[in-house]
């Protein structure tokens, strides 16, 4: 059984603290593919995963699929509805099989309460997913679907960036999850990738995809901008 | 001088409490244009809006300013970077004269972690925060430029719904700001308000901008949709 101290939001507490939350949470498994909060749902249970990776996605009034974020283990879903009590304003699909458990709404504020480091650990979550809507609201509101592409595959890059400047991200990613991440289609992700493969930008190794000059990305994403 | 408990995420806090707060902060006025939050600044300072209001902004690497949100008295700005230590996501400008009281990022920890109230509070600002901003990734992602001008006008008037169905958005939305606020031009908003008018959907009035039907907005909204 997977401890509980995983959990991003509960790392400050102590072994007292985590036996007391493990009684106040319902452990469950859910399959790949399955879905973990339906939009229609009126509950506002907090997951917190212990194993696997969840898919947080939204679908516009004519109906296509947005994903904002993919979460794995040791981080937290679903808190907005525990916290503010309002509908869910998204939904969640495992990726993978994931392990969760489920925290009511009435124990999540008690938890944040009594626990100022889980309080916190609650804020820092928030603020960063504040700013990567943010940078997400300014990339979709200023640059064209082309720029967007190479933006976000600059992203994962500079995450994974080694000492000679290149970077490896492993496995592939996958063009329709690049698409949906951006708010484009699967075929101009392809299409980039392609342009961005014949100019020496990045290349598939047997690793993953390869990107030899993080730099020259950034520089090639700037000079297409202005 | 104003009260510190205008302050929303300081609502929940006694006398002695707030006279505590008031200990650690500095009280400053910003006029009508003044740069509160500056985007390369290295300070982390929080701003509580004690009166008068302000306008987030962010700018694309092509230099258009997109707006993020536009807060009043009682509201707090610079948050995040007190929270991660990251730098300024946004800027932050003074719309009218405001006067803010400035917390110190290592004071602001204290008061969150001191105080359960606060905590809570700051996560129901920033779960506020990224429900607006999903809200927007989507109508971003999604909506053309009339759509999402349509859209916003819907929503202010949701916020001032009356009981026979109509709205007065008062004062008259400024053209430019809608723009900003929805990611398009000012010419952009200007036809689409054109349309609207000419569909007796929108009037402008002495008092405001009337919206006689909100539901029959909505409806026209959906139908260009899809």
């Amino acid at each position: 059984m997977v401890e509980l101290s995983v959990v991003g939001i509960l790392a400050g507490l102590d072994q007292v603290a985590l036996a007391d939350v493990e009684r106040h949470i319902n452990r469950k498994t859910f399959s790949a593919g399955a879905q973990i909060i339906e939009p229609e749902s009126d509950s506002s249970d907090v997951y917190l995963i212990l194993s696997g990776k969840v898919r947080i996605v939204n679908y516009s009034l004519s109906g296509r699929e947005i994903t904002l974020e993919e979460i794995g283990a040791g981080g937290c879903v679903g808190q907005l509805s525990a916290i503010d009590g309002e509908p869910r304003s998204a939904c969640v699909l495992a990726v993978t099989n994931t392990d969760v458990a489920i925290v009511s709404p009435a124990n999540f504020e008690k938890i944040v309460k009594n626990h100022p480091s889980v309080a916190w650990s609650v804020i820092r979550e928030l603020a960063r997913i504040v700013r990567t809507s943010t940078r997400r609201i300014v990339d979709v509101s200023t640059l064209g679907a082309n720029e967007r592409v190479v933006a976000e595959i600059l992203r994962c890059s500079q995450i994974e960036i080694a000492e000679d400047g290149s970077a490896m991200l492993s496995p592939v990613p996958v063009h329709s999850e690049i698409a949906s991440r951006v708010s484009t289609s699967r075929e101009t992700v392809a299409r980039v990738m392609g342009t961005l493969a014949r100019n020496g930008l990045i290349a598939k190794v047997e690793l993953g995809l390869y990107v030899p000059n993080v730099q020259r990305l950034e520089e090639f994403l700037s000079e297409s901008i202005h």
